[in-house]
């Protein structure tokens, strides 16, 4: 019975979906509002809710079914090709390995914090060996029953339909570019006088009226969003009730304002999801490197160029008052769009952000593949600084220890970021030579004719499409970074 | 391996139980924080965590493992006895019986509403009438699984240990007190001076802050606790994050802080529930009944003391200025504690409230008995309001429609008010009898010697026992209607 079959995984994976969605939304009830003592027991409910979800996940029913299901169409043989894909990376685990490396991530995290505030990476070596070593042998369970190579394997688990293949000769071709693109950048605005910083203070309660009233303006649907404060903003909820945050700091409007320009790219996202895939695998988003395409489409390709600098420079002086001056597209363009080198990746700008992804998906690969040590980190990744950046960081806790993710045991995580930021480049490309009067309307604050392209061609296509696929179906090619390249020579390479 | 039964029964139980905190989360999420298009997908996400708690409570293999269980102690064999008991309930109602209920009572809600907006019983009649067969026919189900009268197989849903025999006798033995003290009661009330409103408005920014440090005050820890606005205020959450609910009125303090009081009640006891156990069946507070003596002894039987109304008047003036005098704790008493006979079971007093309440009784189990017609339900309900409160409701609104429980399918729930009164007003005069200085604290606004006394009598003791044992436990007698009369006798039948 065929249809029996799919019928079957449709319902399981509905449920395996709900579960996830309960998850994610009391994700964000921890971030934003359970009261401290909350913890322990929140602990508790996740790992139900994940547990049952990993069971439904690798129930053996699942593989039968999965043999003798006949979808029909390219959607549903998209979302059987998916579960299969959910079901044999959940399977390829033993289960001791996914409770020890759920241990050992978060014994390794809590070290961390102790180790990145006294810059002491010996502290975190042991640990983070130990993550390491779980994560190779992960690497290497899945790229068995995936036949994949090991680092692909993990890369899989973020971004379905890229592999280190494809992403080598990216990077690569963006190293030539920045070792010669950076000391002109930084040539060209030493030339420019110096920006004028924005009056201030930005009283909260106005902050917080304007970055909603920009979301929606932009078109995030607050009948189905909410928009509240946590100490690291984030994206999360789900496609019919999503939940973003920001924090607000009352010296600085920038932050909070084009963090919740970049949270409304993921939101909408979301919200532009196939609708009649609710709660398949093939109606979900298709991977991190696509979510932070539509991140960064958002707040650096439409929001941060000169056409919607202009209209949101209007916006800003008329809640915060003050000299037109600073607020001018030009001003703004300064302070926003300034280029530097430093040793924090998420303080850094568009044209050095990806020596910092390069850097790390270098070091890790080598990690996953077994050909450097973790207590040779910290040199390595000082080589790496100052082979791109020409700078070595004074500590490791502004070097090797200052992110989050290894320690939490996301090997596989970072190449997302630049991946992202390259599609965005190349599908801002293509909405502007699909639909004429784009930037116009951006210079009105009217994201609509944007957003129209890209429910059709990336929100609504769900995953169907993996993300090279997506990308050829919706410019012509494949992740290219000459549109990246020719985004930012636009932007920071002209006097 | 009755060890290793036991073991996995617990393991078992406490995912059960972690998924019902989640779906707490998610109710009190849905109340107070979800935006409205995020409506259908909250279903999906509470029919999955239901669907999967009843497949783990249901499984074949529960059956094995409490059958060879070996529990030591009294607290794993209550444990064990409780599990069964889910189990038993549980597996005793046919899957087809248990989704034509969630239907049947979805959609007579639906139309109650319209119903009681029109005053019109007709209308919801047909809907009411299927809701009935079906509560009938899950009655008879569970009463042949647990070997028990029908009607009382219901009300051992809401509150486990207590039956119709032993309600029956109190309630009789109330009714015969309400003919004599109610028109007594009047006619004090009426010799008094007539209290003095209190003078208001309220502003809501000072009524959150006043009911968050009162509840505080009492005893409520908000390391693990919130308070919220929701349209129809419940407490909610789970025992290490509860979460609160209220609604501000600018014209009237009373309805929030009262009410806040009153949920502070629930809450204090899910605080106070026995921490080893927690997540286990019996773990949990020891019904409907036990929740409701929890709340009616904070606010009735505390709160509105003379004693305290002392202390609160000292804090309302202070909050919100004015003169002296309706401050007064005779005035605030003479305003929150008026007797009247109404038609409306919410807003009735504490004498008339169980009048109300044995009404329901009667004709919920005349209408699972067979011995009632859902078409007579209008003139036997109006028959009942006459003999009681010698009043007839103008329309059904005021009558058989003013509730939403039948109409959605909740038969067997209504004695726990009464029954939860009487257990506070039982539980406060051995609280006083053993706590020296009780009624002293509480003039200082102190809570703690009767929070002490309930934590240790009531709270820490979970579902240990049924709540006839849990009275005869920390009182010396079952239920015993004399205690609550004592106490109403002496706050309103005294000149």
């Amino acid at each position: 019975m065929p249809n029996a079959a799919l019928a079957r995984l449709k319902a399981r994976f509905t449920r395996i979906a709900a579960l996830g969605e309960a998850a994610s939304i009391l994700h964000w009830d921890a971030a934003t509002m359970m009261p401290p003592g909350g913890g322990a027991s929140r602990g508790e409910q996740l790992a139900a809710l994940a547990g049952l979800s990993h069971e439904l996940l690798t129930a053996p029913v699942v593989r039968d079914d999965l043999e003798i299901s006949l979808p029909e169409g390219e959607w549903e043989q998209a979302n059987l090709a998916l579960m299969a894909r959910d079901h044999a990376r959940a399977t390829a685990l033993p289960t001791a390995l996914v409770e020890a490396t759920a241990r050992a991530n978060s014994a390794c995290e809590k070290i961390w914090r102790d180790a990145k505030a006294t810059a002491d990476f010996a502290l975190v070596r042991p640990a983070l060996t130990e993550v390491v070593r779980l994560q190779r042998e992960a690497a290497q369970a899945l790229a068995a029953e995936l036949g994949m190579d090991p680092y692909d394997a993990l890369m899989d688990g973020y971004q379905h339909g890229v592999t280190a293949a494809d992403v080598e000769p990216v990077f690569t071709a963006y190293e030539a570019f920045l070792a010669e693109a950076l000391p002109r950048a930084e040539a060209i605005q030493a030339g420019k006088p110096a920006p004028v910083p924005l009056p201030g203070p930005f009283p909260v309660e106005i902050q917080r009226r304007l970055c909603r009233a920009l979301s929606e303006r932009i078109g995030l649907d607050y009948d189905h969003a909410r928009l509240d404060e946590s100490l690291h903003p984030f994206c999360g909820g789900t496609p019919a009730d999503v939940r973003l945050t920001t924090f607000h700091d009352e010296r600085d409007v920038a932050k909070a304002l084009l963090g919740v320009l970049h949270e409304t790219g993921h939101a909408l996202y979301e919200r532009g999801l196939p609708q009649d895939w609710a709660r398949q695998p093939v109606g979900e988003a298709a991977g991190m490197a696509a979510h932070e395409s539509q991140s960064l489409i958002v707040e650096m390709q439409a929001c941060r160029s000169d056409a919607f600098l202009g209209f949101l420079g209007g916006e800003l002086r008329a809640a915060f008052g003050g000299p037109a001056a600073p607020y001018e597209a030009r001003n703004l363009a300064g302070l926003w769009r300034h280029v530097g080198r430093g040793f924090i990746r998420v303080d850094a700008d568009e044209i050095t952000y990806p020596a910092h992804v390069i850097l790390r998906f270098r070091l890790e690969r080598a990690l996953i593949g077994g050909d450097l040590a973790v207590a040779d980190l910290p040199d390595a990744w000082n080589d790496g600084m100052r082979a791109m950046l020409g700078i070595t960081p004074p500590d490791d806790t502004r070097g090797c220890l200052q992110d989050i993710h290894w320690h939490d045991g996301a090997f596989g995580y970072f190449p997302s970021y630049t991946l992202g930021a390259m599609a965005a480049a190349q599908l801002m490309k293509a909405a502007r030579a699909a639909v004429p009067g784009l930037d116009a309307a951006l210079g009105r604050g009217d994201m609509a004719p944007l957003l129209g392209w890209l429910r059709v061609n990336v929100h609504g296509r769900g995953s169907l499409l993996g993300f090279q696929d997506l990308l050829r179906a919706a410019t012509g090619k494949p992740l290219d970074p000459s549109d990246f390249i020719e985004h930012l020579t636009a932007r920071y390479l002209t006097a």
